[in-house]
């Protein structure tokens, strides 16, 4: 079996790391940065290297397309005659509902795409910050639709417990998308919105972990994660319109002295998150 | 010297675990609950222990107030008689300018108050989760007055640093407050109101680090937090509505499809944070 991964970048870069050895497959790395290329080479995490799509892939039998979301549905338009009959190309995107719709028109006859989604990520990205354990423990979302063979859904799984993932689920582009606006990117709104405040600037030594860790994730790559935003926006609009209402509700229990009600929403908040940790650490 | 810690839960508790030894001192606890008293006793983490206030704080150099800020005021309140001329208070509430104000009004002539805030603590509280490195690393707040003789604020760094803390920072009440409704309360705040979703319930698989770290304090003990809440409304109801305009600004991007804009606010974000890591961590 021949594999591609497109792009080798954080996700990547830490996918082709991780892959050695799957079904003994041999690994090509595909990515415009030439330094990027050779690095993986002189790591022997690919054994052939392109700046560019072409010709290549008309031997690969899965490509993993790790590029930005438009930037791999425009990959595909581009490569989609050398795609060979029978190949499976799947994606790591954020965003699933517009991805595979796009994808889905692009491809020819007889070349099968299945979402994916792994939940893993660092605050640095790049090459040279991937590794070959970024997967350990993570989830790896699916959304299949009903164009993909039950045996190509069994190949993803298979894929996704290889590099390390624990937990592998399957659901719908439009419930992940729906989810993921809450999961991940209203999380990013969150950290954007507090570092807003000028009065980050004189808080250093005034804070515990709670500060850090509201906040870790600001450290955001502004070009992906406003595609990402975009592409989902109707979703992260309303969750964002959900948690101001939430915060409003809060301070409506400062400004009036209600502290019965103040002490219920914070009990009600505890209860849902230990119920999510005791699903999610079971 | 003699030294009395009142309320022997997660700060107090791990102060005096992390006392042993300062100044050569006897410590003495105070908890009004008889099973936490006995267990600090058989630990050997205090050499006396009392369930409520009393003779013993006639001996007392120095006493450490560790409990809620109201509780804390009444302690002094029903003291106030027992106090040693010449000991010095301290305590380690969150809220600062309503207790020093309290406290000052309430203490005998010979008697100095100086407020204290180390910046630890944990998602779970009470003597069990106590321990005595709990403020290794940590900032210590001092907020003194100009009551407070130049020898009593050397004192409370002193012991500031034996207990394991790497920054004593000297505030004013007012300043600690409103810098604390940003860095600690809003952040409280902000996971509280992110575990309103009822999302939450159906995301365990649906999520890498973000949502874990950004609603981890949402584990909050609503009787302490509402108090401390109340007790800096104004401060805190400022910053709740500052969060909501931040949220406000970014959904209304995202409704524009405003990406330029989308993408300054994300980068500037991203460089608060740069700066603020790099003055934490210098």
């Amino acid at each position: 079996m021949t594999v591609a991964v497109i792009g080798l970048g954080l996700i990547g870069g830490s996918i082709a790391k991780s892959l050695k050895g799957f079904m003994d497959c041999k690994i090509i790395g595909c990515d415009k940065d030439n330094n990027t290329v050779n690095n993986a080479l002189s790591d022997e995490v690919i054994s052939e290297g392109y700046t560019s799509g072409g010709k290549f892939l008309e031997d690969c039998d899965f490509v993993i397309l790790c590029l930005y979301p438009k930037a791999n549905i425009e990959f595909v338009k581009e490569n989609a005659q050398y795609l060979k009959k029978g190949a499976v190309i799947t994606d790591v995107s954020g965003v699933k509902e517009f991805v595979t719709k796009e994808i889905d028109g692009l491809l020819p006859d007889g070349v099968e795409f299945i979402g994916g989604h792994p939940m893993a990520g660092k605050e640095l990205g790049g090459y040279a910050n991937s590794c070959d354990d970024l997967f350990k423990d993570a989830s790896f979302l699916i959304t299949p639709s009903e164009k993909n063979k039950a045996e190509t859904i069994d190949f993803i799984e298979k894929f996704a417990e290889y590099i390390g993932c624990a937990h592998v689920i399957r659901t719908t582009p439009q419930e992940h998308d729906a989810v993921i606006a809450y999961t991940s990117q209203l999380m990013h709104v969150v950290a954007v919105a507090l570092c807003q405040s000028p009065i980050l600037e004189k808080s250093a030594y005034f804070s515990a972990g709670s500060l850090r860790d509201c906040t870790r994730v600001a450290l955001i790559n502004e070009k992906m994660w406003s595609e990402l935003f975009l592409e989902n926006k109707k979703e992260l609009s309303e969750r964002i319109g959900e948690m101001a209402e939430a915060l409003q509700e809060i301070k409506a229990t400062l400004d009036t002295n209600d502290r019965n009600r103040l002490e219920e929403i914070m009990k009600a908040s505890k209860e849902r998150k230990l119920k999510w940790l005791s699903e999610k650490y079971k």
